[in-house]
């Protein structure tokens, strides 16, 4: 197998060998798009079973609304349509004719999902309404990366229609923490969450909140975002409801979605010089057990005490990589750059002193366990400490790649130099914000409105009284 | 809520009544594409993960392939783009800017599939491969109807490659078992299965099998295929491998589904006139509790009944329907409609003896049930008594409705009668097939081709010597 590129001096190629080597995902003939390969979409299997699971938990119900978007449609938003449009792909013909009408692959389903709510939202009786779809999404990006940007893409959306302003907020919080928390328990991934400065919300929203993450070139990425959407859908799609009173109310909307785009965050927030990392909650295999023999006799009993093991740890996802034609130096190599969080190997040296070895994947510590300690509780226990252990490497990573800027200067120097989250008072203003994308190639990830953090201080460029606290990073 | 139309007299309006009042689905604004409501997709995640389950106890493994088709790549293999090329949704148009190469949304995934498997095959331990993908298809249909015939449905499709013919025979049969075994347990549906004459098989394999159910109308409706592509594919996308003794080999294509159209199988098997009935191990609802209630005295006391009932049925899917603004008229019928197996019943009467009333979905048949036999168990056992009952009753319509047809004008009788399927010796021509589908109605569901049946017999149209016995039905 192709040694990686050295993760340090060639971040990209790196991601991109060990998207190749760990089998995820391939590029498909369709510039853009990818294959998800039977490991990379297991992956997204098990994040989708247990998202599925906190969703619904919200009381949140799931349906499935149409790919095609019908060109009048999409255009009754327009601060929507102006953002979306330009991305769609177009379907002109079908069934050998052109059509009357166009139809856009959705971007994202707000459009035809507001138009539904219209038809089934009378009363205040009829609401809230929170339903979720899992979906697959085109955008037309030109520049992509496997799973971080692609033309296709896979995800949730949750779309929820509520009578106050107080619900929507409550629902946009409530999903954000729901993301948050999948984010550290399943993914081991800390995040950084806030609100999206208004220039960067999402298309058509009163205001967006984010959940953001610090990969390890020291680039932020974007893992989840929830928007409460306000009136403006309800304006468009004209959706409204009698309230208690009897009176005519608009009601209020919110939107929240996580894609694909949450395997290639796994990659470069977890990923180190020898591949992927996988925490253990969300590993399609969380322990691999390589035999080692030379022997005929030596295989059949290796095998046999891998065979025992494996069954006998039931609940843990267990793979006995049995292959003759392999060595185990190329096994231990390819579940490495797997990511496979805990290695067992067993060979006849083990077998004699009733002992394996315990290779756990977060810290390389080798370990040998005597037979009897090799227990369900004891594998099970450890899987939660190589889960822990990710956390909190990711978490070192990322406080200790947090700044505050007193100056332009000093932001400057952080972004250009190993990269991070810098925090620095900002005034608020569009201009400020460009200037610094273009001169520092830092982008606002985030906003902190307390105002006790601002009080007294001056934004780092224009020096005019800052409005909030602003969170700069590179961004993928 | 409005009434259902009778279903022995109008089938077609039967149908589109249980759909909305059942709250199914809804037509979408793009023609010919549903909007798959809350209750809809519950039944169809149950689908997806029992069938889920088996399909990976094949063996075969879970993966995604993009929904765009390059003009160039669909159109390699001759007899499946002219097949599928009339039916598709074409992109002529992504980013604002005119595309250089159309591409088709998929109306299914052999060419992108195995374009890919031409990248992944060389030598044949590359061999087998077996994928799925769970994914949405867009086919251009004229005529549709919500979950039998849509532009867009939602489907699983199987692709897997072998080293001979034997294995994709093999495999071919195993999907075929797999879905008659899911359709029994799950569905409660039995079904016929066997071959598809050549002239109805899959647009490029090599033959193909089927699973036929039987609809309360006396129509066929197709519920699942299962395709040995052959090596056709393998050609046209230049799959190739090296077979042990070096030779450069064609591996051999099969490809499987089922799709959303199950739902309306469901529909159309097992509905009657109350509207939905749904099989226990597929029913979202299981078991609904209604309490009755007059004064609040009463109410708190039967809805506490109702609440400590329904915790202690837990691994049962139960739901209390407390809402006060319905009737419990309103709501047994609303639940009859949507199809729950069984409902219970709990007043101040009922707990004054000490029991409640349970009603099955399946004969109407009403119990008072004394409080201590309201366990867990018991009410296990009912469910699989619903679900047995179900298929009982299918497979009896089924019996009942399955003919041997003597003559040409037998034959026409049976289908302008209560239809049904009619068995005939067949003399294996196009001609008569499509004789016979002109003047009958009827279709060729599958054939058998077992020689004992045919011996000596003549084709009820021509007089040729039958070549096999055909099951003929008007269809779906």
């Amino acid at each position: 197998m192709p040694r990686l590129a050295d993760q340090k001096k060639d971040f990209p190629q790196w991601y991109l060998d060990v998207i190749a080597q760990a089998d995820l995902a391939e590029n498909a003939d369709v510039r853009g798009c990818i294959i998800f390969k039977p490991y990379g979409y297991a992956i997204w299997e098990m994040m989708q079973r247990d998202l599925d699971r906190r969703i619904k938990e919200l009381g949140v119900e799931n349906a499935y609304f149409p790919l095609f978007i019908p060109e009048s449609m999409l255009a009754k938003e327009a601060a929507h349509v102006e953002g979306f449009a330009p991305q769609c792909a177009v379907v002109t013909h079908g069934g050998g004719k052109e059509l009357t009408e166009k139809l856009y692959v959705r971007p994202t389903s707000e459009t035809v999902i507001y138009s539904a709510y219209a038809r089934w939202v009378h009363s205040h009786r009829d609401l809230p309404i929170k339903l979720n779809q899992w979906a697959n999404i085109v955008r037309w990006e030109m520049r992509t990366r496997p799973f971080l940007r692609t033309l296709e893409f896979l995800w949730q959306e949750g779309h929820t229609c509520h009578a106050t302003k107080a619900e929507a907020d409550a629902m946009a919080e409530a999903a954000l923490k729901m993301y948050s928390a999948f984010d550290r328990d399943m993914l081991a991934l800390p995040v950084m969450t806030g609100r999206k400065p208004e220039h960067e919300k999402f298309a058509g929203a009163l205001y967006t909140l984010t959940t953001e993450a610090l990969a390890r070139d020291g680039k932020a990425i974007q893992a989840g975002t929830s928007h409460n959407l306000g009136q403006g859908f309800s304006e468009a799609y004209d959706v409204s409801y009698l309230d208690a009173e009897g009176k005519q109310q608009r009601p209020w909307m919110t939107s929240w979605g996580v894609s694909t785009r949450l395997i290639g965050t796994l990659i470069v927030v977890h990923g180190d010089e020898k591949g992927l990392r996988i925490p253990p909650s969300l590993a399609p295999v969380q322990i691999v057990l390589v035999p080692i023999y030379k022997t005929d006799a030596e295989r059949k009993d290796v095998l046999a005490a891998c065979q025992k093991l494996s069954s006998s740890l039931s609940v843990i996802r267990v793979k006995v990589d049995d292959r003759d034609e392999k060595s185990p130096g190329f096994k231990f190599n390819a579940w490495e750059v797997k990511g496979v969080p805990v290695r067992v190997e067993i060979g006849p040296k083990d077998l004699a002193a009733a002992q394996v070895t315990v290779v756990r994947r977060d810290t390389s510590a080798k370990e040998a366990w005597p037979l009897k300690q090799c227990t369900a509780d004891s594998f099970q226990k450890l899987l939660t400490s190589v889960q822990d252990g990710l956390y909190t490497q990711a978490e070192r990573f990322l406080a200790e790649h947090t700044f505050e800027a007193a100056s332009y200067e000093e932001l400057k120097q952080r972004i250009d130099g190993d990269g991070g989250f810098v925090w620095a008072p900002w005034d608020g203003a569009l201009a400020t914000a460009e200037k610094i994308q273009n001169e520092a190639k830092a982008s606002i990830r985030l906003v902190d409105d307390d105002a006790s953090k601002i009080k007294g201080r001056k934004d780092i460029l224009s020096g005019a009284p800052a409005k909030s606290m602003a969170l700069y990073a590179k961004a993928y």
